[in-house]
């Protein structure tokens, strides 16, 4: 199946609504892009970067004639943006977004009154610190998942086109439940970020911090990440996260049990448990596909 | 002052031990090292390589004529190490070593019936993921810190030669009490390790794991670490770990109530907190001196 896109809207021109509008019209399958957004500064680089070819401040009136649309938003501004595409979006035009949590996003999208059978949710995992329509590049979803979480109502013609489209732009294409993906990504994504947050709070002497080497650099990374996407995150994935909470919250008590009962053999079979996952993980390649 | 050492004796030659032998040579203030170590293998890599002019497996044979000793062994080992050495030491050696926890290393000199006047604890912030003589370099200590810990009992001369002896090698000394050098470390480094090694044993569903990406690579990089010398470190400064534990559980429980409440407003200040402390360490300079 070859894809061709008559009119792509893009609504969030940020790293990742850049990136697919590049990458696509790097592969030649799109005829225009139009970039939504509320920033009048990013709308502007991203016309003169060649990221879009026009920019647009109403959802309603940059949809009407388009066939394919990609909300890029921060997850709470979803709900506002289906709303809008529900009252606007052509018979014809499919719809498929890149939020980092997917049953909030479904429901969002379901509440707005959008025709569920034309949207594909999915989420790219890819990114990097920066931000902006000015930070994207076409090669982002190269080497990378995207993950289509797809509903009972979604049309089998929607999910192939789409999945088709984030294949032409680089990243290889799974796809699952909402339930599954929002758990798989409290444990491998917003568990170790919202653990790098409170690590960094009960650490109250930050003297200390001067001792501190590559490994502490390393781990705490993902705590210099933006507060406000992780609140937004933390708030749709809440119930999911809760429980890897918890069960971290778990392995914690019996390592502080191990240390006050001077249980060596508790802590090395737990440290010898932990590194193995970890090295089989990175044998078995990584982070990389 | 200059500093001429006429016989140093590293007990334990792998990274550390072997690294400080070939930044004391490279210095040309060494005159000649033994290596005293249980592994053939790696003593005979130590002389091959010049780490080492010579190489003995017994402790009190190989210090009889020296006038430093660096005890760089785990510091599960350090007590039967100072006991053989209480035996045996001329009167005028000093002595030094390279664990990395204070507290409990300082007990098993004491114990040992060592002259505590010339024992000048030591720990050199400083490593690689590799070990083993065969991995030893003389700028090991560069751009790193070590922290001496002196007792009430160490002689102001023992710590002015041991200082500048790791000066010599390279590092960047300072002093403070070894119950402060036990927390700092419980807090940048020990808890780091340990909930890296938590974190990895609670995602019990290690098919998730192919999903992750950079984020969770560096988060759970130090989860890799070896096992038996998290196990010694992890008994040897138990009390200390054990309240850092408390502290980020303490946090994390406030995370968690916050996400099941949906307080969005909380989560923005933990997290902005978390960036905060990170970005302003990051700012000062991060993990160089």
């Amino acid at each position: 199946m070859s894809l061709a896109i008559q009119h792509l809207v893009v609504i969030g021109t940020g790293l990742i609504g850049g990136s697919l509008a590049l990458a696509l019209k790097q592969a030649g399958v799109v005829k225009r892009v139009t970039g939504v957004g509320r920033n009048v500064q990013n709308l502007q680089d991203a016309l003169r970067l060649g990221v879009i070819d026009d920019a647009s401040h109403h959802i309603q009136e940059a949809v009407s004639h388009a066939d394919m649309v990609c909300v890029a938003v921060p997850v709470s501004a979803s709900a506002q943006v289906f709303r809008e595409l529900a009252l606007a979006l052509p018979h014809h035009a499919l719809i498929t977004d890149a939020g980092s949590t997917k049953q909030s996003v479904i429901q969002d999208a379901h509440h707005s009154g959008l025709d569920m059978s034309r949207f594909v949710p999915a989420h790219p995992i890819a990114g990097t610190e920066y931000s902006g329509a000015a930070a994207a590049f076409p090669e982002l979803f190269q080497h990378h998942r995207c993950i289509l979480t797809p509903t009972e109502q979604t049309s089998e013609d929607a999910i192939m086109k789409v999945k088709k489209m984030w294949e032409v732009a680089g990243a290889s294409v799974e796809t699952m439940h909402a339930k599954e993906h929002d758990e798989i990504m409290a444990s491998i994504s917003h568990l170790p970020h919202l653990t790098a947050f409170a690590m960094m709070n009960a650490l109250q002497n930050h003297d200390d911090f001067r001792f501190a080497a590559g490994g502490f650099r390393d781990f705490t990374r993902i705590a210099s990440s933006s507060p406000d996407m992780w609140r937004d995150i933390s708030l749709c994935n809440a119930a999911a996260i809760s429980d890897k909470i918890n069960a971290l919250q778990t392995e914690l008590a019996s390592l502080r049990e191990a240390l006050q009962s001077q249980n060596g053999d508790v802590l090395l079979q737990k440290f010898t448990a932990a590194k193995l996952a970890r090295d089989a993980w990175l044998a078995a390649g990584g982070d990389t596909i």
